[in-house]
């Protein structure tokens, strides 16, 4: 019976089949022991001289790295094996050897980074990349699992979007046939707002794209992110639902990942340390922390990277900063009532210098204020005939934000750069394979 | 105490409030029945005059569609209201009136398809769109936990892709910073080939694209689409898997949500009678059949819309086709081993004339027959480069399949146009809101 490899422990003292690649080899006189791998996990083989055919035992031994093949043979516990179970070889057949003379690039020696992202096809067979890509799907799975168990419903919102909404200097152009130009979403967020208005609770969640230049270690320039949106939601419910998502991932990988988290040597005790309520700071609080520690912000100016990382290094939880100058937010958020120079924004940072993972808030619902606010910065008003709309047709105060999924997987492996959070990243420099 | 229509029968007798939206009005003498809804339901409430302020009450008899209110009252069982349950009216607070000089635009009176989509924005609002993206959701919902509870890891693949693979003809292309041009991927299939040998199975999920210029009710130019990929796998193993998928997406519509293909009318039986194992013929006797009925199709040309529907109408369950002539196929498909002018591919064709929802099969593995086909097939070889590596470091037989979701929705909703499974449908003259 064929298994896979992560089923291992169901099956001990049974004669089972196992499909897979030759992860690594060690020989010891006349008993080799190939690692293999098949996806699921590692499985440590072992094949004795006396034991096996003469030429399965010489195929086995001379076997080259990543060679596919399918051995059979009795699994046993042991305690010393990667996994805890080993198999007794019984018989082995290779599916394809990979030749002498071109033998996989990977090796265990040192590779620089430009090398392994020219071979990220074959990268991510190692174990560290797929660790994060393991992480990286459990965190997707509970950001669903998340808002599908609290009534949201998700109504995935366009890619291809026609207004160049708040400038086109980050957006992608798109051809569309032979007379349009079109671009590729930054945000869901507009359409969002007018599917809660027939929903309710909504999110979508899907990749969203940013020209920009930036060759930092948090920008990639196609991402996944995932953005709820609330009627009849203030600032408070915005920062609620952050909160409690967060405490729901974090819950989540710690259950179900440790495994993953030990092969990427995260230190999880910095996981577990996020606990809610987080702290919540304003702007104006925040700015005077960084000032004390002699950052060079002024009121009135956006956080930079540096003071992303300054602000958070106090708490072992996420800090959420709110009520931003509303001259560093976007045309649409809700001013606070009682100092009309503040947005009801709140960003939410991560801990150990990984930056914003959530931004958003409450959005304008006062349809005289959002035309007066689409006038002062000079965006188009016919773009947003039908988003207007929405405040002539039962406008309610709403708000929601968007999350990150890189930023997020970044965070909870502790990788020092973004670039190894998705299969095939996409930056300013690198767009293949 | 604030409460979700959805959750009206956990509170019958108490005193709540909800917030919505005014989505009709009846007037009876000394009695208004505001309908309201707020997006997880719809609960008729109960106005008597005599009960009520005046002010309340008049606001409420004159109140226009779609205006936001908060009303609280006390919830009871009714048989015949929709839901099961009605509010007597205590209080009410309009949040925002629809002005009569500008009211909804979209009344119960008969309205183009073209003007409906132009108002896509709160077309979402009617019931019967409502009830098609809850479907949705919850074919998507379905999708995921089949996948991810099988084994399958979730590996998304780029949406920028740098080679033009199979012609650029009906590919979007982007302008990627000032001196490239990347395309919008159409399958994610290549990249899924290298991650099913680092993961064994693997599924991406996301848009894809097509330039096409059909303007048929089939065709979405951006599109959701999953596809998995299975390392050690044969075409056998792709139906079976194509097979369970559809199963089980059926079981999960029909267990919950029954209220919405009512709405829709749907007749359920169709759906309750597409039962595994799914009718699988060969592409021969496919051709024989279509002759049969009529059908112009000769031995060697592709299956058009219009047989598709006519295969399809011989079988309640969807019918699986195979081994199609290598030559309408795609160059990566591996030839059948008894007759190598088949290629081993399968589609799965809805009943009900909805046309192909699944397509795939199992790709060459040999590097010196993928080598000769992307030479046959006049493509760029260095494009294929990492794609090849795949082939030199530890191949082994593999399958996978697409599966697009509006098709999916469309038929499960029995739809006649794909335009209402997606919230903001982009087609050939369509790109807006």
């Amino acid at each position: 019976m064929r298994i896979p490899i992560a089923e291992a422990g169901r099956h001990a003292g049974e004669t089972v089949e196992i499909a897979g690649w030759l992860y690594n080899l060690r020989r010891s006189g006349k008993i080799v022991f190939p690692l293999l791998r098949d996806g699921s996990g590692v499985l440590q083989c072992v094949a004795v001289k006396s034991a096996l055919p003469e030429e399965t035992f010489e195929t086995l031994k001379n076997l080259t790295q990543e060679s596919s093949l399918v051995v059979r043979g009795k699994l046993r516990a042991e305690q010393r094996a990667p996994g805890g179970y080993e198999m007794d070889v019984e018989s082995a057949e290779v599916v394809q050897r990979v030749a002498e003379d071109t033998p996989y690039p990977i090796t265990p020696k040192d590779h620089g980074i430009d090398f392994l992202m020219d071979h990220r096809h074959l990268w991510l067979r190692s174990r560290r990349q797929h660790a994060v890509l393991r992480v990286r799907h459990e965190i997707i799975r509970a950001i669903r699992d998340y808002f599908d168990s609290n009534g949201f419903t998700l109504v995935d919102t366009p890619i291809f979007t026609p207004a160049a909404c708040e400038g086109t200097t980050t957006l992608f152009p798109v051809q569309y046939f032979e007379d349009e130009t079109l671009y590729l979403t930054q945000s869901g967020q507009l359409y969002n707002e007018a599917t809660a208005m027939a929903f309710g609770k909504v999110y979508c969640f899907g990749p969203t794209f940013r020209a920009e230049k930036s060759k930092t270690r948090r920008h990639l320039t196609e991402f996944w992110m995932v953005e709820p949106e609330m009627a009849y939601a203030t600032l408070e419910d915005v920062k609620r639902v952050a909160e409690e998502l967060v405490v729901f991932i974090i819950g989540r990988v710690l259950e179900n990942r440790r495994p993953e988290l030990a092969v990427l040597e995260r230190d999880v005790s910095k996981l577990e340390a996020a606990k809610a309520p987080f702290p919540r700071i304003s702007y104006d609080q925040a700015v005077k922390i960084l000032q004390a520690k002699g950052s060079e912000i002024q009121w009135g100016g956006d956080l930079g990277g540096t003071d992303e990382t300054l602000l958070a290094e106090d708490y072992s939880s996420p800090v959420m900063v709110d009520r931003y100058p509303a001259q560093v937010k976007a045309f649409y958020f809700q001013p606070d009532a009682e100092r009309p120079e503040l947005a009801l924004g709140v960003d939410v940072l991560a801990p150990e210098g990984y930056g914003e993972l959530i931004g958003g808030g409450q959005r304008i619902h006062d349809y005289d204020l959002l035309v007066r606010r689409i006038r002062e910065h000079d965006l188009p008003p016919e773009a947003f005939n039908w988003y207007l709309d929405l405040r002539r047709y039962g406008s309610v105060p709403h708000g929601g934000f968007g999350m990150g999924v890189e930023r997020t997987v970044a965070w909870m492996c502790g990788l020092d750069h973004v670039r190894e959070t998705i299969a095939f990243p996409r930056m300013l420099y690198r767009t293949r394979p």
